[in-house]
């Protein structure tokens, strides 16, 4: 029995996140079915963690057991013959029987991508949310310290989730503008909460709009109240992009 | 009698191109169709040129002429409503009856987006061409300075091209790595004639995998031969960015 990693790539725009839903298009029914049909054996393949309905992963990893006898190396373009274009396997590698993409994982990066415009662009259809044109980075920006470090961030995760703790780090956030009014947030931590990232997003951008006092955010934190925070930015714009395990 | 400007960003994949082609899905008509549920006028909308099947722009101008009395500057918001996702309007203006949005450009910035990889990145399909990892930036530019200036660009340009004269300007070409070995070449003219952006685009990504020797492009120039050029680079690369009149 070998452990195979896998990193993945994945336009989430079709389907209804990763995690296998009765009845439902999931990456991992998609991803476990390729397996099957590549190397006729059923695969649990492992995430390092769920994504939303349309989220995407520019670099997802899983792991999956396997007595394949192809080489593990070349298992990415045999199983990707059975994807469709737009789940794809970047890459496979052996591991030892003790790796395991979520439980192994240091740090996570994911990145969420918006503009800002009056019209819907086709351009950036399902894959950057839009925001109200006068969105002021400069004032957004000032919002990002507050969520560095290690909090209980039970004011950004949307209700329902049942984990033992809510405390999560953020090595870092970073807010940068791309080009013609696009901007990109970048946020790294050890791990994150449901919805979490997108709630973070929704708050910074409310921050932009003047909507939310970056001096407040503390305050929100504090109060682990989800109905302060700001609104839970659109799926379409977050993409996992790294998960790192040294 | 109203001359309007419009601005246009649309996404190709699902177009034959801009221009109307008898039982053929293409923007212009897309466009006209639009203008005449919206205004209930049947207008020519001029553009500041073809696009072909495929090939998007994120700002595309056209020009046509109303007897609507709706106020110009509101007509973007107008026709979108009768437009789909793919083609959106991003602005109108009153211009004069001696604008054209052919005739009157006098700059045209195509970019062409590239990525390398052994696999075909769903995040990126239909909206950058994948190139072999064995591509060469540093050789790739070498090869920029050759396309600027005025030239006769008949070795860049499809057979079959019905044009007075194939002498075209290239006022500015540039090709920069983004991140994640993405690639843009950007270039600038007063004109481009037939595929002549993908052929250029074909070639220097010719010249970055060592097939085509740079110092040869200037003999390829003065051939005025098709055959002695690159491949013509997938259409899903190239944007149209921006048309300049003044």
């Amino acid at each position: 029995m070998q452990r195979v990693k896998l990193e993945i790539q994945y336009d989430g725009t079709n389907y209804c996140g990763w995690q296998t839903q009765p009845n439902k298009k999931t990456v991992q029914q998609t991803v476990e079915n390729a397996v099957r049909l590549a190397l006729g054996e059923e695969c649990s393949v492992f995430a390092s963690g769920r994504t939303d309905a349309g989220v995407h992963a520019f670099c997802q990893v899983a792991h999956f057991d396997t007595n394949t006898k192809f080489n593990t190396e070349k298992l990415w373009a045999i199983i990707n013959r059975f994807l469709p274009d737009d789940v794809q396997i970047l890459n496979s590698t052996a591991v030892g029987a003790d790796f395991d993409a979520r439980k192994s994982a240091k740090r996570k990066t994911y990145e969420y991508s918006f503009y800002k415009s009056i019209v819907d662009l086709p351009l950036y259809k399902n894959k950057k949310a839009k925001v109200r044109t006068d969105f002021d980075l400069k004032k957004a920006k000032k919002a990002l310290p507050f969520f560095v470090g290690e909090h209980d961030f039970s004011a950004f995760c949307s209700s329902g989730t049942m984990v033992q703790s809510k405390v999560r780090t953020v090595f870092d956030i970073s807010l940068i503008e791309e080009e013609n009014n696009c901007f990109k947030l970048s946020i790294c931590g050890n791990g994150f909460l449901y919805n979490m990232v997108r709630i973070i997003a929704g708050t910074i951008i409310d921050v932009g709009l003047g909507k939310i006092d970056c001096n407040q955010i503390s305050n929100i934190i504090c109060s682990k109240n989800r109905n302060l925070s700001g609104k839970t930015a659109p799926a379409c714009g977050l993409c996992l992009k790294k998960v790192e395990y040294v």
